[in-house]
């Protein structure tokens, strides 16, 4: 029986320790510090030689935690690790797939091809997918999805009475269509209506389908939260219930928790994909199943 | 003839503006911003299709530099340039040469790594070479180390009268050698007296070469300045002039400026690797001929 140790990137212990818990693992230690010029020290704490390693980042603010995410894969391959796994529930450098303008660097697939020469297999909860269809796409090593639709339907089933799931815009259409057909109740998505480039307004073609019922919004990043706040705003103009926004992954940009409650959203949650104070769906202990898979997987390969 | 473009990293301006001056070189300009998760945005804002490109980049604080540093070379190489070498004046990540404590991750190895994978080759300023005898030892890409020895003994030749080179402590021995040979005035090192962890004094064994002349410190790195501010009150203690001190690289802590000028120091002065208020000493026209004879050398290969 090969041991399991998950380890934790500054940042991701409360995620790490409910991933270990719900995978009876072991917890790595990891000291980590700074060098007058930025450098980065890092020490694994505890023995991995043979065992089967879990990385665990939160990869909100990617940028400064690459090097030392990198350079722990290295460290804990060369102290022995059987297989070294990144759990990374939101994954970032998914929107630039393409090379828009000449000259943009496409950075899907530069960070694609870091993670893949350092980690042997990825878990990631719903990732950005938009051009690609898949992340074999851009990732060479396994990586599995862990969709968290489930959860969110839980949750809204729980909390909602009688609620109607709600997509921001046309796009949302797939995600929140599974989300209401668990939660048991109706959907409908609205329509963005452009009428200039930072002047978006969405409408509800299907009015009929959300008499009587509490609107929850859904869609998978709370960023900038312009999109989440014009849907709100669109849903009251239509003489609706203050809506339920439910984002995956709680980005949030310095104004959006204000720009949502301005909008006059009755409720604003999100997965604990990225710490923030709005997470209230756990979705760990779907992350620690796929982590399983992607370890049995690993030692067939 | 190929064209050669020379591209900065944000924070790099200066620097790569005289290196393309004496490379007589286009600048090509860099669109570079952050979404609101901290994902970076680059455009490569000229054309560089055939081109020999130089990417120059100040690595103090490397971490939240370095993706952008890889997804940039990755995309100057899809645009068709026919090499993309790097400048990068202080090279960090040199430090961390070996397992100095079990788990300890051994960074300058990893660090090495990814820079090899993205450049074909790389110029720096004398990079701390400790354990590690030369660049080649983890880069495995053609790496040229620039001297910085002969700027600083010019700038001691023209502005300090009756100068003696002295050395903070002994591994300075070789590079103070140097100097003094090049500035044609005497040299001597001081020795560390270790009290305690912290309580580290220098004294002079060599008093003799020091009479009547101006004491010239220098060391390749000033980072906390506990050496280098030592190193000064010895001399003071010792009954010798202010000493002026000289640091490759201007990494400054915090409080190390402070530090320096209450320990007694007459000037504190720097090469231009980092850019710092003490930068006095060019050498970017040393650089620029290592760019030309690593563009001579790539073209061959």
């Amino acid at each position: 029986m090969t041991t399991c140790s998950v380890i934790s990137l500054p940042g991701a212990e409360a995620c790490a320790g409910l991933v270990a818990k719900k995978l009876e693992a072991a917890r790595c230690g990891l000291e980590s510090r700074r060098f007058p010029d930025g450098e980065i020290y890092l020490r694994v704490a505890d023995g991995v030689d043979g065992h089967e390693v879990v990385v665990v980042a939160q990869l909100r603010e990617p940028d400064p935690q690459v090097p030392g995410l990198i350079f722990l894969a290295d460290a804990l391959r060369e102290l022995g690790a059987a297989h070294v796994g990144l759990v990374a529930p939101y994954l970032p450098y998914m929107r630039q797939d393409t090379r828009f303008r000449d000259g943009e660097a496409v950075t899907s697939r530069s960070f694609a091809r870091l993670i893949s020469a350092a980690f042997d297999w990825l878990v990631t909860v719903d990732p950005h997918l938009h051009r690609y269809q898949a992340l074999d796409e851009v990732y060479r090593i396994p990586a599995a999805v862990v969709p968290s639709a489930p959860a969110v339907a839980a949750w809204v089933h729980q909390r909602v009475a009688k609620p109607v799931i709600v997509g921001p815009d046309e796009e949302s259409l797939q995600w929140v269509a599974e989300v209401a057909d668990l939660a048991g109740c109706p959907h409908t998505v609205m329509r963005k209506l452009r009428h200039g480039d930072r002047d978006i307004e969405q409408a509800l073609p299907d009015l009929q389908a959300l008499q009587g019922r509490t609107p929850v919004l859904v869609d998978d990043i709370i960023s900038t939260a312009h999109t989440m706040a014009g849907a709100v705003r669109g849903l009251r103009a239509a003489g609706l219930a203050p809506a339920v926004c439910v984002g995956v992954h709680a980005v949030f940009a310095a104004d959006a928790a204000a720009l949502l409650a301005e909008a006059g959203a009755a409720q604003v949650v999100s997965c604990n994909t990225l710490p923030h104070a709005s997470n209230a769906i756990d979705v760990t202990g779907a992350m620690a199943e796929a982590v399983r898979a992607q370890q049995q997987a690993a030692r067939y390969r």
